[in-house]
């Protein structure tokens, strides 16, 4: 079983992005995301406060810079050329000036130069100058966005750790809704569900497998238990499962840093007409997203149409977000499905599929699903039941 | 048990902000870095592609900016006078114009404007234009950094919360090194020794505690278990404990936002005279550290201490990181133990102490430790045991 991305591939997407600067005439490159990085070298490291940067140069060989901390490690699994290191951030000398030195060396100042971001950012601490204050870059544009654009669609190798990703997160779910029964508290819910999920993903896949993604496996219910799952975006709210409240999950996993979406609006023992009402239309967006799903047609598309069937409905006012995001290294990634986003559906895509109703006082109808984007349509690469008999527990 | 940073603090907090802003001669301010705006207001959310910003107006009044997703959310928790919200990103109208018009109607246009950043990022798709290409901002200028050096120094309220973090943590390393045996994978041990900590952790807390961080409570080796070890930022490898490894551990909790970290270098059942050797220059190192670290003196001058020391004991290129960085809302903050970093200390940083080794083959030797600087010195926070005897597993 190969449960990983190839060097063969890696150097494949170099060499795709290298296609797509030469077509705007640059020869260079600089980039600072860190998912980008991990796409176009294979080397997966935690950002900090230490700034990483991957240089592209003239003759299309690509180069890490990294802080000293990273040198080994980025030589051990980096599809790069070379590996540079600066002692430490802040350091003695900011890690940007050697960086700008290595710049200039590789011909930088005269060279048509496409950067991500001018300067490094991260919350945990970072300040430091732009590379445009410490080397002359007349010929510089930004290509932000480029690598991104390359990763929109995912080839073989990728769609089989999605789908890897998605097998294991549809155990820890199967678990999660064994163990939840009226009177237990979330978190121990799941954390039995996504521990027993874990180590059977770990068992059955073996030594060979690397998460590059933490946790390796998850099931929980953010705080979206009750009517405090009207907040779309709750956060783990140490709640007791109380008979019946409706209650959404979210549950996916990592596999060589890919990852799935799985969600499911579930009961706990009864509903009630108002909560079997708004299942069901909710259940209706989702159908309506699947049928329009399609090759060739705008992103936005999918969200006009979901979005006329809530007009309908007269829902409109329980919606509080667009239909679905694009997923593959991040769990939430460009395109969307959404008014203003325009991309042109291709196969090869992966989206999360998720319309969903707010109601105040009762709670969240939302489901998930990852779904791909295919010749002729779209496949339903979740599979965990949709229906409201499965979807209520004990 | 006060679990919590109370509104009144919160409050406190916008008032010497507003006192920073106000020696600085600015009017009126905008922030977009989540951590800070957290600590500002008391609400607590997943970033993602959907811009959120905290803005403060010519009276002192503080707002926010959310998606409409977030907009009940930020109404129940956050400490603002108003949430404005928008439809959705990107929507048919880009969030940025919604929060140009908003701040035109507070007279941004007009006033001495502080700002964090001139437009949202994040590396979920997003894409924008920044503020200043919406309106005019003859007035403004960077306040970046401004929040971030107002959480320096913990009030009595964020040490209690970062003691208790300390308290769960060491729980979980003390099960973690229970059930760390050879022939076991780290993964099954992690989890078994995190889920149980958890548990006990909420249990003991009731129903009040609130983690705002994730996960609640982790211990984990990362990938530090053998040879492996001697990359310091590893990730998580899959490996399988033998007899004679060193392992070097991570454990650390969550409490209402707040956190903390404790490392050990541990060996499984033996250890050879190079692994003694090694550790025990590591734990004078610690020890050069915590007879340094006091009030008043800069934070690069632990950094030389334990730098001398290194160089003394003929150890330098085995060194890969600084000595310590501060820590409280997120594992990694500034100021830090660095040669480059030269901030004075005060009474009320919490930082963390791990001068740390790394030999090719062999493995790490780091351990990490939570200090308080206090009136006349450090508190050490975390108190599992350090010396080599303790650290022998089974």
């Amino acid at each position: 079983m190969k449960l990983f991305i190839s060097q063969e591939e890696i150097r494949q997407r170099q060499k795709s992005f290298i296609q797509k600067l030469e077509e705007e005439g640059i020869e260079a490159a600089i980039l600072f995301d860190y998912v980008d990085i991990f796409y176009l070298t294979g080397f997966q490291f935690r950002p900090s406060e230490r700034p990483i940067a991957f240089i592209l140069d003239q003759h299309g060989d690509g180069h890490l810079f990294v802080p000293q901390l990273e040198k080994e490690h980025a030589e051990e699994y980096a599809v790069v050329k070379k590996v540079y290191d600066y002692p430490e951030y802040p350091g003695k000398v900011h890690p940007m000036n050697y960086l700008a030195d290595i710049l200039k060396t590789l011909f930088f100042e005269t060279l048509v130069v496409g950067y991500d971001a001018l300067s490094y950012s991260s919350t945990k601490g970072y300040k430091g100058p732009a590379i445009s204050d410490l080397l002359a870059m007349p010929f510089a544009k930004s290509i932000k966005g480029y690598v991104e654009q390359l990763r929109y669609i995912k080839s073989p190798g990728e769609i089989e750790l999605i789908k890897e990703s998605v097998r294991w997160g549809n155990l820890a779910h199967t678990l999660l809704v064994k163990y939840t029964e009226v009177g237990k508290r979330e978190i121990e819910v799941e954390g039995r569900a996504s521990l027993e999920a874990t180590q059977c993903m770990f068992d059955t896949l073996g030594p060979h497998y690397k998460p590059f993604g933490s946790p390796a496996v998850h099931t929980f219910y953010r705080g979206q238990i009750g009517p405090h799952s009207a907040f779309p975006h709750s956060q783990n709210q140490n709640a007791t499962f109380e008979r019946g409240y409706n209650v959404v999950s979210q549950s996916a996993s990592f596999v060589w840093g890919y990852t799935s979406e799985l969600e499911r609006t579930m009961f706990i023992q009864d509903i009630n007409k108002e909560q079997e009402t708004y299942f069901h239309i909710m259940l209706g967006a989702q159908e309506v997203a699947f049928r329009t799903i399609r090759p060739g047609i705008p992103a936005s598309k999918v969200e006009e149409e979901v979005q006329r069937y809530f007009k309908e409905k007269g829902v409109t006012e329980l919606t509080r977000h667009h239909t679905g995001h694009n997923i593959g290294m991040l769990n939430h990634e460009a395109p969307f499905f959404d008014l203003g986003d325009h991309t042109i559906l291709q196969p090869g895509m992966v989206f999360s599929v998720e319309p969903g109703l707010y109601v105040k006082g009762l709670g969240a109808f939302r489901h998930s699903d990852t779904i791909l984007i295919t010749k002729d349509g779209m496949e339903l690469l979740t599979y965990y039941p949709r229906d409201l008999q499965s979807l209520i527990i004990g």
